[in-house]
């Protein structure tokens, strides 16, 4: 078959670092990123892309220049291209991220939780 | 803000019919529907795009030609394009899909299930 099933307990288990996006579908030119976050990550925007949050355990903080957006399990944000965002933590939380391939996660803000690579899981 | 915070249990509480998926966000052009399940539906493919299915609660099968995937909660499977599958579910079924805006439900299957219209809630 060319499907296969994924769990994401299971993929959660294959990695440990906060603010490290590893892929682990692909859906045409999109992707789908599992993250554990945990603190502040950086202020950044996509200049040319929509991003979507979706918190599968724990709760995370979106923070935008205007206010910002607490998020617990079961809940997701659409953050709108080249609105500037900051997502955040207090304690660990496990997030899934879809974007369009090739989205860095710091945007042009750069700096040291900078990933520019494709980490499959 | 232009972001808002999208509740799925919330949303799921909106409507009750089976295999009629309702939009509840847009990332650029592709759209997060919610679909409640139960039964079989019909086989179809989507020639033009993959298809992602993410199942919120319960339990379904996607049947493809060549063999099935047993889906739990907390579990996904992407259908490449032009990829025979047929959803299906003993009890309801509580999915997250996501695909381009446009696609619609049957493919070109047609049939008493299709929906051609966007229905957001």
């Amino acid at each position: 078959m060319l499907s296969k099933k994924i769990n994401l307990k299971e993929k959660y288990s294959k990695f440990k670092k906060h603010w490290s996006p590893r892929i682990i579908a692909e859906m045409n030119d999109y992707q789908f990123k599992l993250a554990k976050i945990k603190g502040e990550f950086v202020w950044h925007d996509h200049k040319d892309t929509d991003e979507t949050f979706i918190v599968i355990q724990g709760q995370m903080v979106l923070k935008f220049r205007d206010g910002e957006i607490k998020l617990s399990e079961g809940e997701m944000c659409v953050v709108p291209k080249g609105v500037e965002h900051k997502p955040c933590a207090e304690k660990e939380c496990k997030i899934l991220v879809v974007e369009p391939r090739g989205v860095v996660n710091t945007g042009d803000a750069g700096g040291s939780l900078t990933i520019n690579e494709d980490m499959w899981i």
